[in-house]
């Protein structure tokens, strides 16, 4: 039987997608980092099996067997909990293929569930859940500090507004220095550039990944950070990152993030190829 | 009507083949660099229409109009007279799928007319030609020094075999240094630790591109130079490279590149992403 796949990416975080409803797919480590490696496979920062979370072993507790559930896989093959970007194009797929009724559903992860809408232009909204706030902190980059806010989204962030420095001017190629004792698991580190009172630029540098063209969580962040600098605790902000643009509300209770899901391509897998995979 | 693609890769230089073969493709250099841009779209070193001779504009003369033209596409969307990894994943392809008849057959380049024969374990062999010696040169790395020959397959090289120095150290990610006057238009340069009479160890830094899993002409180059230190012009040798191993052979007259060609996927590129790249 062939193996589907489809190949699309949220604000340029690429996701291999492949349908496996009913979870028959043996997909080991090393196919997904065969999968995802950019020159002997497909090219992905992770995979996306689109399952029934009944046919999932490890399911969380509490998830309706027939929910579509995101089993989402890093790069590198291991098990992640979610990934905002992912979701979108995952969610799009679901809606597209007639496999949800209605453009509101909810979508299955490993960090819960996601309820999210899609929107007859592509883009899709995902309910975030709730923003928050850590307190005060700072980031050190290359010996300069720059003030900052803790803020938790499901993951630790800390975002930092700047005032006077040039945001391209940053060197994210190594991890900045943080409070290790506010965040001992590390940090996802987001540095702001207001353009307007409600439109920012961003740039994150994710715990374990380096700089990356997005970060679904990170917008959020940046989103409170921004609206903190103007003394306000909910509000809605257009968010500018390397890869694309997305749109972020906070409310006291919740969060949204809105944005694109792009498919570029979809086929199946050479059987030969995934067979010399295990 | 769909476009259709393959996703293949010739020791880890990786390729979207696009069949095509009444050349009505409008493959603009936005397409390409959008196909081969491993974010947002499929991700790959080069693009390889599958034209026949007689659809495309500027194909070389001499050859018939029936044969098989690659089209070859750089990352940059720059147009490129051929590429040795290439020719296998294409004549495979034009095999596999019955475009030609029998196992021995030619494949057309900008480069002209590169006979081929695709074998039962889906290796191929390509002819690649004549091998001219230009004579000793130096390259230096980091300022160290190590003596080379200069060869010509088609585009010049610089191949120098080591003795005691470790291949894995060199520091690669410069373009080393060498003689402009030899090379008024730059030079490959290849690396070639031998690890038996006929067996050889090889890094490559490609001119205007770094270093590379693979370079099909430079292990013609690098089994050219191994041969010379043996004091021989013609022979056999099986090469490994970072991206996988070849097999080949340098004759008086002539030399051929045996290696692997591997399809990952196939299928139909989304209508709507194809539509916003122009």
């Amino acid at each position: 039987m062939a193996i589907t796949f489809l190949k699309g990416h949220g604000t340029e975080n690429d996701f291999v997608l492949l349908p496996d409803p009913d979870g028959g797919l043996d997909l080991t480590v090393a196919r997904v980092r065969a999968l995802c490696d950019r020159a002997r496979g497909l090219g992905a920062d992770g995979v996306l099996r689109i399952v029934r979370a009944k046919a999932l072993a490890d399911a969380p507790a509490g998830i309706d067997g027939d929910v579509w559930f995101m089993d989402y896989r890093n790069a590198d093959g291991s098990i992640a909990e979610t990934c905002g970007n992912g979701v979108r194009v995952f969610a799009r797929y679901l809606h597209d293929t007639g496999l949800v009724d209605g453009p509101e559903f909810p979508v299955g992860s490993r960090a819960g569930l996601r309820p999210v809408v899609v929107h007859p232009d592509g883009t899709v909204t995902i309910d975030m859940g709730p923003v928050r706030r850590l307190g005060n902190s700072v980031a050190v980059v290359d010996g300069a500090t720059f003030a900052g806010i803790g803020i938790d989204v499901g993951n630790p962030h800390l975002a930092c507004v700047l005032d006077s420095v040039d945001l391209d001017s940053l060197d994210l190629t190594v991890q900045p220095e943080f409070d290790t004792t506010l965040f001992p698991n590390g940090v996802n580190v987001e540095f702001v550039a207001p353009v307007g009172p409600d439109e920012i630029h961003l740039r994150v540098h994710e715990r374990g990944v380096g700089e990356t063209r997005s970060c679904g969580t990170g917008t959020v962040a940046a989103t409170a950070a921004a609206l903190a600098a103007q003394g306000e605790t909910t509000g809605s902000c257009t968010v500018h990152i390397p890869g694309g643009t997305v749109h972020v509300t906070i409310s006291e209770t919740s969060s949204t993030l809105t944005g694109p899901a792009v498919f570029v391509a979809r086929g199946e897998l050479d059987q030969a190829w995934w067979d010399a995979q295990r």
